[in-house]
């Protein structure tokens, strides 16, 4: 792995260096050029295929595929991105953000952790497997979909899977673009929220209206919006939306034993990376993790109305508008969801006054995956080896596309990743900690060889599961499983 | 009055055409200009004394003194203004604003109505108070206070009044900057309500937080704010501050009767002035005309928080903001509505948010008259007797420095306008009504006739006006008043 890994950092530099911004056209000829990068390296590794999507409307994307031996072992779809976040505010970063520094076990540059690296951990972790087995081909069917535009919400992600849906056709999805608990607890991710936003819109008139003239005698726009916001959420921290949590899928005991579990700082969290805040509220009967992670949110992300310059200007404002985002959970629909935030406002909209609500897009559907899907356990497995210790269950509050992944090849899709939650992604000086993502290719190159049997027996081991809770040592890898470890 | 009248119009288009724009730093030495043009008109029109206050930091005002020949006389400061407001959107003008038109019974012009036409009404009115009565001075000790500044809000007007206390002692204020309810209703407006605004500040955090990684665990300021907004009023419409209705003076048994005789059409009101509001909304158990005269208010003029820009930002901002106004109506003090403001926001500013209230200067306070008291009869008097039909008694919404007046000098203001609501002051194509304005200067002859015999009998008519309520032809002059209106 030693020579393997010094390679690696080499690539990872390489890749860096080309800024592929793709919310900026003026980095589009990079992200094309970024494409190319890992088209040229996936086939100096030896795939057999590899292709580069770049005939629009979506950004360039590579596509590769590497057969297993046996046609009968299981097809793996492998998701990542190569487009990254802007560099802004440059001035905060310590390096060059396109000019990657290995700083003792830490390797900085813009797409570093988020997703350069772990995508570059996926050709590091096939090279370990195919070292370790002996083998000329991996132990399931390999093929690797790395868009471009992931930092721009996916915009064509559902028309690159329509495009080439066959083409894509697995028996399952491992997605990458997400990051284990800590350092000090790897975590399988279980699941990431949706998300939905509407613009609600205000009007009480054609004007604003003079506030000694007409005020106490005509609707105030802002007021009957501040009223409506303040309606969203009841005394508790739930939602007052009628029918928001009917779909709500709840999660399981075991979950929510293994959220406890995690060695989360409340105190350190509130002031290291939600940046002084210092009280954690929401929802009653949750903690701040399952708050974040498993239960869905109603979020003001912008609010205006009236004057708002300098000074004071005394008016009854004609007209207010918010930002309402819903995070949403499992099995929240997109299209109900917008139904009943539509139903919300019309019901809280007062006499002379009128409301609009207008969503961004369709939002983005939730996902999590069953924790005892065979997939689950075999990415747990893999990482308990490489980590070689317990490894439980995890969430992330954000979004991405895996549920559209799922509704389009119709397969499970599972998470793996292998980056940490203080990597600084999108922000200045991001990086990913060298040892850790090496011990995700350990744990790559365990997982294909697991999944050949772990997917040949779906459905077998919930009692398993289950029962293993009560069991300190419960990851510990099973003798089959270490003889593997030490081989990748 | 009809040879008076010619000159009267020909000397208000010359005093509109210098554009006293007091907001505009630019238009700075207009002011000036205008102010000297009062003054030479005045000494024109023979006050002995005459006095261009321009040492700052006010504005150029102008004050003058003519004395009655009685030294007993009551002595009467008039207030009103010359500074005018802005002119935009010019483009919306039919005439250039600042050269004066006369169609019709209309003379257009910025500050055609306010304030200068009034101010002119007093000059014309004084010298057909002379001509009537064939004085060589007036009834009653006349001082007038015309200041440059009221349109920017009257920065200056305590200064002005602590540094000419003494010059600016007087019997009683005569207040001329309202308007009558209507063409058709002539009235006496007994009160203005005063304003006070605070700007809330709700913070969170340091940074605006991702709404997917930290949305649900953490406060909202945003949702905080409106939440805090919303609970400003209850859900008949009443202020929900503990103590804001403690000293509010409500308004008597006949001052309602009086408003509710006035030809207030509320279809028309909404469909006009309000510009197209579709309900009349405010406080249960109080009309239209009661929410915006006598009532308090609490109107969000502004509010601000998060993203606002095109699209859609996906965070939990950190911070947001609004500016509550509150009007004010006898007998609120300031100091103590800024105190139950403090203590409001502080109770309703939830765990891990904190609050900041800052008040825009000490507000302005509101004032109103007592409806008996001989000076507001005479008024009516006067009015009833010049345009020869019942006065009754109405406030304004808006606010302005009577209460400054009555508190510097420690005398009743009391309200004189001849002006009309629809004249689209601080808009274009400002106008005035000459006819009405001519009635007012025929009101303002009698006035200075009525007021030493009124004001030597102070107290005198509470009985009076209460068995007068039953009266239709309430308001008509009495013989001997009858007289003296054929005199002016």
């Amino acid at each position: 792995m030693h020579g393997l890994a010094d390679d690696f950092v080499a690539e990872l530099c390489e890749w860096i260096a080309i800024p592929s911004i793709g919310a900026d056209p003026a980095h589009h000829a990079d992200v094309a050029r970024s494409a190319e990068w890992l088209a040229t390296a996936l086939r100096r590794d030896g795939w057999p295929t590899v292709e580069v999507w770049d005939t629009g409307p979506a950004l360039p994307a590579v596509y590769a595929c590497w057969p297993a031996e046996d046609p009968a072992a299981p097809v793996v779809l492998v998701y990542g991105h190569h487009d990254v976040q802007p560099v802004d505010p440059v001035e905060h970063w310590q390096h060059p953000p396109f000019e990657a520094v290995v700083r003792g076990e830490e390797l900085f540059g813009r797409g570093a952790s988020d997703d350069k690296g772990q995508v570059a951990m996926h050709l590091l972790g096939l090279r370990a497997h195919l070292a370790a087995t002996g083998q000329t081909a991996p132990s399931v069917t390999l093929k690797l979909l790395v868009e471009g535009e992931e930092e721009s919400g996916s915009p064509h992600i559902a028309t690159l899977l329509a495009e080439h849906r066959t083409k894509l056709g697995a028996d399952l999805v491992v997605f990458t673009d997400t990051p284990l608990f800590d350092r000090s607890a790897p975590t399988v991710c279980t699941g990431q929220r949706g998300h939905i936003t509407a613009t609600i819109t205000m009007t009480s008139g054609n004007s604003d209206l003079h506030s000694g003239r007409f005020g106490g005698g005509v609707p105030n726009a802002a007021i009957a919006l501040a009223r409506l916001v303040a309606a969203v959420h009841d005394e508790q921290g739930r939602i007052a939306i009628p029918g928001f949590y009917d779909d709500v899928r709840e999660p399981s005991a075991l979950e929510r034993e293994h959220f406890a579990r995690l060695p989360f700082d409340e105190a350190a969290w509130l002031a290291g990376p939600a940046d002084g805040v210092t009280a954690a509220t929401g929802e009653a009967g949750w903690t701040t993790l399952e708050r974040t992670w498993v239960r869905p949110t109603a979020e003001i992300t912008g609010i205006h109305g009236g004057y708002t310059g300098p000074g004071v200007k005394t008016i009854v404002p004609r007209q207010a508008s918010t930002a309402l985002t819903c995070r949403l959970v499992p099995d929240q629909q997109l299209d109900r969801v917008q139904e009943l935030i539509r139903r919300f406002v019309a019901e809280h909209t007062p006499p002379g006054v009128t409301a609009e609500v207008v969503f961004h897009g369709s939002g983005v559907p939730p996902y999590a995956v069953d924790i005892d899907h065979p997939a689950t356990l075999a990415v747990r497995d893999a990482l308990a080896a490489a980590f070689d210790q317990e490894v439980l269950f995890s969430r992330t509050g954000g979004s991405g596309p895996a549920a559209l992944l799922h509704a389009w090849l119709d397969v499970p899709v599972v998470y793996f990743g292998a980056t940490l939650p203080d990597d600084r992604i999108h922000a200045p000086n991001e990086r990913v900690v060298l040892p850790v993502l090496l011990r995700g290719a350990e744990a790559l190159a365990r997982l294909w060889r697991l999944l050949p049997d772990r997917l040949r027996t779906p459905a077998a081991e919930p009692a398993g599961i289950t029962a293993e809770l009560g069991l300190a040592g419960s990851a510990r890898p099973e003798p089959g499983r270490e003889q593997e470890a030490n081989r990748a």
